[in-house]
């Protein structure tokens, strides 16, 4: 019995594909998803881990692009990519590379150029400010990082470009679970830094996606006969 | 004697002017740094209540053009309004004005034009839909909601652009300040919502600032020989 | 030993069967249970996870209607089903229906009509308002949701019928274990909801179940003489 | 300048009128609120506490009908008080009235006859004993309780009617806040217990009076041709 | 090389001997510590898993008295019985059972007769109420409970002797851990009740087993010319 | 109206006067209850602050024997003294005393003679050790500490007496409401250790009473015919 | 009656003077310790807020040494400053000053020379390697921060010396407290870091001292005869 | 594709080899850092735990030093030992060896001597005693205890040395994670502790090195002119 409902019209709507979220199902569910997807089209599926892919069907299997490190997996085709200068993915330790690398296959899936930078943690700042110029020429930086998540502070005070925290669960006491991480990137003490999940190198990707997807429009000018200032 | 040594720099590094949070300051240490500005330049205060206002030289509240609600004063000049749609600044109830208003505050100091959106919980669905059409024509809608904030995730549906999420500390038993609006934000079912710090309007408006800037540079192109994707 | 005492004067106390909690037994105290349980009547096992169920004797296997993705299990006959309008169980996501199913099987057991209703989440409002017409016809809603549980304030402003939250624990971060969901149904903005524990399905179906006995029963005119406000 | 829109339908939609809560709002918001109300109507304000009633208007404060230990004033008429069995509002122990007589207003606000029950704790087996077979007749029960909130489990256990935990915040070290309460409540060994978010007295009186409400309908037979029980 | 040193004086210091909590030790480091033990002394093993006693050398395994469901062990003799009334160990449901028997077991091992009265809960509470007068007669009370714990506050409600709290890991969602039952004891509207660690039923047989030996020794006379009453 | 019923019975069925809990109520509440209470008999209140105290009618407040630092006052008699060794009341720092006096003042009201012993704080151990005798001989030891608690393991490893552990509020930071301290003392690496909540001078001082109550009792011999050791 | 005593020997035994933690005393309770102290010798008072300072009787407010922000006063003589080169104590922002300021008094009455260092923020990185090698002069660096903290992990990175992190309560939402920065600093990426509690200025410096003493005694040569290394 | 970039030149700025944190990488990433790493050198593996290093090639198993309780292996050479007196490693339990032994591993890595001492629990209080002269030589105490961890405090008012807390996880129910031990730790009555990480075994040592590379030193007398001291 069918217990899901693809959200078909999502990209129309804001731009986005629906992406399959596998940890909570079983095989046998994952497996009935995408044998109800239209064919011709592509879909994303994250939280894929080794153990669930093998126990899916061979022909299912040999028609994903699967990636284990990430626990990503692709079905039919990407966006073709487009033209942006390539988002910056910067992860701070080898840990941080599983989820910097779901938000680099999200952003890939969905046609937008981007870069990865690893091993750029701040506790060896010169490896950091070496590289700082390349960073600064991407439109959006996202910065993977686990632990006391210093990086993004800093990092916040060396870019102008919008900036998403994407804590990771890396580490063990206080840090076990990432909430040192989270918390730190809440609190930055640079401006204007956004934040999402723990882990959810898929939803910074996203959040990424918005402010790209906005650049290629370009429709931003303002309506006629706006106000400037409407403040409650 | 100086303790404190603004970052006059920082607007030319990062895009944003460096702002002054007066919660951890007493009276005397604000006036120090307000008599240390520069002449000519713009300068916004945050989180200034009412009696620390009070408690300032009469010289340097007449010079304040101070709000209250927000807690927010600016010295000096605003910015110019720049030739952009406006930001959308919605808030879920009228406890969450203030919240708010510091971000339409803060956007005001910074040039960007910007529109607020009163009493649009999802309690009464309808009132949001009825304005979801003007919403959607937001390069970056800010959502300020406090108590479960399923504004965040009801907004994040419905819009493509950039939504940042403003969780507010408006509530009391287990939403005392503010910890499920900003979990909820987090954990949000629409992809890609970006999150800052509870009651942080400032940051999220710096945020938005972010985008906006982006938007108003426009010179996003990728650089001549750039890889499209770059995964580690 | 009797370790334990199953409390068969329940149903006639307060109109509810008792049910055995598998999660802290091993299968040798399920097995002792089931086997001093007299026959003829009914019995219901939460919690029977599936190596659990396997590790009973055959005997007793075969003996029980045994459902593995809400881990229940039915020793004898439900209850036959009585004339009331069918309860409705709204699961917001695919990761929800273990939970939502558990309520199923437990009203079902009770003789309690239900109708469930599947990936009804607010990231796709369109959906959800599609279905409400239904939804507002069923005299109790049960709306099982996990991460931010937005559902559970938009389906209380939508309908005015009880409405039992049943937080579920599917997520991952901040919403590892189920703390936003169900932080967000207690505050939510939608007046009257109430909420039973994190993945709960037995208990929100129980609490679903002592309104529907009050309907069927219908004895609820006031008693002679009673005073209408008696406040303290 | 209107920072309010009172949702004046949601009477209509859900069968329970807007409340207004006080405890975020500024006096001169709240004179705003009712002064833009229309007359005829009546209106629940809740969380008003003694010092921002005396900062009202006089001309306000003498239309209120303002209960100081609940915090709670109403303007205009309540509605007529219909023909159910009281609601029994249970109170463990005198600290716990003020929650408890906050839902006894709102009751009455809407028309629901109700009982108030003092001092029932569980340390006192024998008054709680004494006094059963009066709660049994309720068609909602109500229970107020701070603490250990074991009054929650020994009615969820003596009663057959629906069961609405209200936990306060009474107590100090552990109990600081009332968390032990709540979860004592979620926790409970009773089957079928609902809960509301801590000190909720108005939540726990709409969650009774979606209940009576639907009583007092009384229009819950099944619809013709539905099938029993549908399950995912 | 010696990594552990037993403190076998700590019976005169005390009056209780030690035991070797076994959860943080490997089999090999469990081995060396009974060989290094003195022959003819008895010696409490705790929270010995099944696969670690299977882990050690036959001839220890031979020489313990093992008992699974409380995961204890012991070595050698315990202590011959004393005269004193015996122990009450009061379970509130069947996964209460280990950490119950861990209590008992402890006090076996040094001489104390028990009683074990299971399935006390007060979802039923004349189950509870049948068996009261017997446990009146205990010189000490020691309840087992989850979830909510509710047993423990009517419990010490309804008897004068010392009662010591065991709250019990048992539950899920909010009370996953035990934390809830911990919490409900250490705030329990009946006075005096002393509390141990979740799951510690080692802990609450040695607080009961220092009240114990007191009785056994009665030599509780004042000192000779000691003020009654010295208040800081 | 009466909002409040004493329990008048609980002397006879637990052995401990109930004491009224003055935190959460008015001294209106308070005075009504002073004002029901019979004469000739004795009631102890604890948590009356100062300016509760002095809110309270003149002839009240002569009636009662107040002492500030406990926060406790009392009304009529205490119990007379009867010929137990004094309970040790052993405070770490001056900060406890307030607790610790709540717990000597409780004590004194039953008649139960005590010795308290002050600034007994582990990192100055020889002032500890020094007075180490003198404790030993109490039949009870209850242990105020803050902050760290280490006392509490410290003491219970040095006296095989009952140790009630009483944590307190005292601290900064992580320290901050208690929480260390209760932790500290749940978890003391001294077997029997038995806690009450942070705070609860006079909790500390009811479980020590059920011990002393059970000594002048001495009424603990073993039933005719009962098993020694009766295990689930 | 005499409720403390000093620990006069603690400078003897461990090098560090006892201060008094004024907080949880009341003025009369400091009068008290003050009048006690012996002549001639030095005596800091920590936590001393304003208002218990002028409560204070006149003869001893005229012979204390008080500073108001970092609430920290001194009777008596401070030790002579001793010839060792000044520690470090780095104060990232503003709000920083009141704890840090604890320390450099806490130094000061010890007779250990130190340098401030203000605004030394990772949002403008370049004021903090404008003085880095200054810092890197230090035997000890004390970081004070609060918020994200991130200061104490680039500052862990950059400098050799013995790093103690003094996190602060600085900040709003998730920073309410100061969790976050004692967890970042606690989860450091720079390895080697010691941590104090939040707020613990005084306990910065005394970590600082205990190190500072050791470089002062430099008899640090390994005893004749020890094996290098004795691992367990 | 390299994933990660050792940062070589740490020794030279902070005086500290990198160490290979091994939790979050799998057995190829390891194996990649390992080949990648220049001949002659050291390097420290941390968090090793056996099946991960079952899985590394032979090659590189034979080339490991690895110790298995403390998950510790060494590639190459140690530095050599040198002429400073042994640090003190204290570990309170048997459980707590591991992490103790994480320490000594990391010293003789670096070639620091250090002396283990072992089963230093505060409840058998005269085991300390008898060997507080010994350690009270070593010029760092570093002290490894879980549960309550009282003996950090107990050995901070004992020796005047740098005491480093290593709090460990030791323990269940409330201490579960080691929370417990931490906050203790944090809150010490002692004054000067510094704390570490839970289960940082390696940054405790790493901790003590800063400060023992400091006596090694010796250069730390007072810059010429220096003021002594600058507060803010």
């Amino acid at each position: 019995m069918a217990e899901f409902k693809l959200d078909l019209a999502r990209q129309e709507r804001i731009g986005l594909d629906e992406a399959i979220f596998c940890a909570g199902k079983t095989a046998d569910q994952i497996a009935a998803i995408l044998d109800s997807f239209p064919a011709g089209g592509g879909l994303l599926l994250t939280r894929l881990d080794g153990a669930k892919f093998e126990a899916l069907p061979a022909r299912l299997r040999s028609a994903l692009d699967y990636e284990p490190l990430s626990r990503t997996a692709i079905l039919g085709t990407p966006r073709p990519a487009r033209a942006l200068a390539p988002v910056a993915v910067v992860m701070a330790g080898t840990s941080d590379v599983p989820m910097g690398r779901e938000a680099c296959r999200t952003l890939m899936f969905n046609g937008q150029p981007h870069t990865a930078f690893t091993d750029i943690g701040v506790a060896g700042l010169w490896r950091l400010l070496d590289r700082i110029e390349e960073i600064r020429r991407a439109p959006v930086v996202i910065v993977a990082a686990g632990m006391d998540a210093a990086l993004v502070s800093v990092m916040g005070g060396l870019v102008g470009a919008p900036v998403v925290a994407l804590p990771t669960s890396v580490g063990y006491g206080v840090a076990e679970g990432g909430m040192p991480a989270l918390h730190s990137a809440l609190a930055s003490c640079a401006p204007g830094v956004a934040v999402v999940n723990i882990d959810n190198g898929y939803g910074a990707a996203c959040a990424a996606l918005r402010i790209c997807n906005l650049l290629a429009r370009r429709d931003v000018a303002p309506p006629a006969g706006a106000s400037h200032f409407v403040t409650p």
